[in-house]
């Protein structure tokens, strides 16, 4: 596991664009929570429950807040390490949690969390967070868990 | 009349955001794409038939080809002028025509055009441009031709 | 002053573009930390301190967090009020609070707040808020309260 | 080397982001000029004339004409190859010209070209094409010809 992705059940490496940057010739801010929508769909596809079969059963994740920390800026062509994890799951609302790393120089780049709920396609109304999504999502969590003791502990520390 | 409209049934302004820069300091190259897209909202709502009531319609309007010259840079804050016309419409599909210009020193920017198909929501299917639509544009673009005969012939000389 | 524009010293207006929307239907939730730089954009301009200008002087101001909490969604061709204000301004960091209202039903659309430091354009350097910039704001947000006393109390309560 | 990519000299795979998404269920036409961005720039790192050293040279590659046309729409997380070659290189300016494939069912997307002149970063007066850029890029054409003379025939048949 890279030492980067310590406490994070899921990483993905993207590459910065040329349409990311701004006129301050770094990754524009509005851009990291497109950043974090990456890291969040491939941590679903990674623990079996994608977010394209999620769509599919006519439930949608709602975002209802996100937050962002920048602590470094980031350049194009910069390789980024998207870190993910949920870091809470209720009934009806759960959070992930991201830290985005600039590989290179092991540099923290932005942190940062969203929390979404579930609502059926049409009426918009909440739902709870079906078992089988959940189960996949915990099952993955503990096998992180699993694989890094001592990490998840370092990141705590 | 605005003298950079010329020729073109309608035009609208719009600022240029920091989002919409590069890190080569101007604006990049791909939104010039949605600005098109705002000109073509924009004309089809001063022509009386806005696009969200096509859209409910069950039909869509599908972009079939695209095209952009860039004139001149724009920069952060700058204020444009989207002009916009549909220079064809044939029974199947229908061409819009672009001229977007820096307003504080008329320097063009870019101009371009888009080429459509309506095409029903479910099935995909080319849908002939509904009657409503068509008498709408035509009595705006020859209102603006009516408005300016001799702007007319000099956007062409 | 409007009725939602209580408490914020600056709104402006927006309407939502087709490139906003994702294919829930709605505004995209990175799109909102777009429409809060040009509510910030704007405000600097009516309070006599644009950012153009700031950046001319060698000074950026970097985002050092933001947080969107998400009350209702946007639609396409919704028009969005923008209202912006200053919240703190400390020696060396300010921050911007936002509220975002659909005009047509009165409806939150979204709230939130970004922090800001400036920084010298080459060496990145934290810079202390110039005193010319920090006393427009002051006076803006000053005017502000002036103009709606019961607003702002309002507000609060 | 892939099927799809005959007559490219260089491919990259890519996967739809949410954010790439518009209300009609479908990647914005906007933001294929963002793919054949991306395309652009693996082309150069392949062929060894990345585009962070050429802007590093203080020399800027400008665009001066964009065209797309949209062959088949692309959904949330597919998965995209862009194929990229320089069809056209002359003492001033270059010609990209891309394919867009959607892997899973060999559908072709979309396809269009790009027009660029180099620039002096501080002047913006034109320059010729580097000879060590020319170099690469003529000896990454050949490399990609001798790989496949069939397949380069078939593009054309």
């Amino acid at each position: 596991m890279h030492e980067l992705a310590r406490g994070f059940a899921n990483c993905h490496r993207i590459r910065v664009r040329y349409a990311d940057t701004d006129q301050m010739g770094v990754v524009y801010y509005g851009n990291f929570l497109t950043f974090f929508e990456v890291g969040r769909t491939e941590y679903l596809r990674s623990a079996g429950a994608d977010y394209k079969t999620i769509e599919a059963t006519r439930v949608t994740a709602a975002v209802i807040e996100a937050r962002v920390r920048y602590a470094a800026p980031a350049r194009f062509d910069d390789e980024l390490l998207i870190c993910t994890r949920v870091a809470e799951m209720g009934r009806l609302r759960f959070r992930f949690e991201y830290a985005i790393w600039r590989e290179a120089d092991c540099t923290l780049v932005a942190s940062g969390h969203t929390e979404h709920v579930l609502l059926q396609h049409d009426s918009l109304r909440p739902v709870r967070v079906p078992d089988e999504i959940r189960g996949s999502i915990e099952r993955f969590e503990a096998a992180a868990r699993s694989r890094a003791p001592a990490a998840a502990s370092a990141a705590v520390g």
